[in-house]
């Protein structure tokens, strides 16, 4: 069932649309990455063979297979270029469902009728914009992580996904060197982030509440879960901003008094631009923040 | 300032008192086991030279020093024998409120006025009996985890645990070898175990609502974090019974769908004997499951 894969198009070159791009074009696929503003095009041609760099000191791929990798990108800001030949879509743009109907609606006039549409989304559900692709049987969400991080990815059909479209997904995910995990409804957040984003909102109680101080929070974390990296060390990794919004986002719509806490607990580091990882300050100081130093949990055993 | 501590007396002779026990005589205190149970002291009698042989495999102490320190241990049933001499009491009796202040009020009666007294209570907090202990100034919690898997402690005081008790209770800990983490104020769970609720739930409410399996869960947890455990692989090792009893005790106190859901979900489980690591069978089979064969996360880079 279904043409078997061999272009791909990446909609949006944020962030993640490089890191996704990057990853099909080392697995052999010809990947268009695709955006309407001629300055992302121009910043991930810079960024994607350093990405690739990076990756490949990680022993994600050999650095071979990434010089062979960037060979297979090319980029477009012309929607009929870039869609009249894809067989499989990934789409990065804002998280906006407006935004993201309107695009697949627009690419699925001009795809061929064989063309599986996929997307990012993060926040969102697939089956809020599935009807406006054109193509609700062959849509589905599929949702990656950070790629230097991890190749786990998830696959979430809304109730209209065809078994045939999930096959192919399933086996277009094998083919790009990804690891999935196949969701069996739909869910906000998917599986990773759901579990993450409760630890991150137990963690920042704590700390709101003055039950104990981030580092210490972190501490306790690592010293039992044995991991690099603590809760605080990850919404440093996140992005404070980002945790922010989304915890104002809840507390308003939620409207309970902890979240209010937690929002205004992390507004106060946003204030004095301390960002996380990006302003090289949040919780930790970087490139070399306290956790990463022996010395954080020495006399743990 | 209080006297230096020396002899230490653990009240309850059932898991988490033995390895409390061997851990204190494991670095150098004289260390008297209390419990009404001769049957447990018996239990225990035979238990804790496995356990220090277990800990030294772990490298947690060398064979020498368990050795020793199982010469330190004694064991008593005889309230008098047992508290006369000691400076600091670790308090692992059963989880009722009642019963732990009974036992420390009859213990302030025979202890010395210097004695520091101290809960390893888990569910409850130090201040629900500090009055009945006769000495609150001189009371709060010591908390443990398992203490084969980490030397992670908490110091939890009540509003009126004075500063020279958790300066003893600090010192203590650090001559006895464990990673103290100190909390500001009172909180049930403490630190870890706040935040490990708050994953499992998450975990427990995407598998009760079918969204994935509880190994697809574990897979997309442990891809991530790169643990060693998911967290279906933490429940069976805490006990499906424990965490259902928690989880069934907070969906009637609190009424949510999720949390009866959730409890339905893991009594199934229960009523099958299906109790995890201990029984053999839970979410995996035990003595090798699943999660420790490297297939399991073959693929994920």
């Amino acid at each position: 069932m279904g043409k078997k894969i061999k272009n791909v198009l990446v909609l949006g070159c944020g962030t993640m649309g490089q890191q996704i791009g990057l990853q099909f074009a080392v697995s052999g696929f010809d990947v268009v990455i695709f955006d309407i503003f001629e300055e992302s095009l121009e910043k991930g041609k810079k960024r994607i063979p350093r990405l690739a760099e990076k990756m490949a000191g990680f022993q994600r791929f050999s650095k071979e297979d990434a010089e062979k990798g960037l060979k297979r990108i090319s980029f477009s800001s012309d929607y009929e270029e870039a869609g009249k030949n894809a067989d499989l879509i990934n789409e990065s743009v804002p998280e906006d469902p407006k935004l993201k109907a309107e695009i697949f609606a627009k690419f699925n006039k001009i795809c061929p009728e064989h063309t599986i549409f996929t997307t990012n989304t993060s926040t969102l559900i697939p089956s809020m914009f599935a009807k406006e692709t054109g193509r609700p049987e062959k849509f589905a969400a599929l949702h990656f992580h950070d790629l230097a991080m991890t190749n786990l990815v998830d696959i979430m059909p809304h109730k209209n996904t065809s078994k045939e479209t999930l096959e192919l997904i399933r086996n277009f995910c094998s083919d790009s060197d990804l690891f999935a995990i196949e969701l069996k409804k739909e869910q906000h957040g998917y599986v990773f982030n759901t579990m993450l984003t409760q630890l991150l909102t137990a963690a920042l109680s704590l700390a709101s509440k003055g039950v104990a101080s981030p580092e210490d929070i972190d501490k306790a974390w690592m010293g039992v879960m044995r991991t690099h990296l603590g809760p605080f060390g990850i919404i440093d990794s996140v992005g404070i901003e980002t945790v922010w919004k989304i915890t104002d986002y809840w507390a308003k719509t939620l409207g309970t008094n902890q979240g209010k806490r937690n929002a205004e607990f992390l507004k106060k580091y946003v204030d004095e631009g301390l960002l996380g990882m990006k302003s090289k300050k949040g919780f930790y100081s970087y490139p070399n923040p306290k956790y990463l130093n022996p010395d954080f949990l020495s006399g743990i055993k």
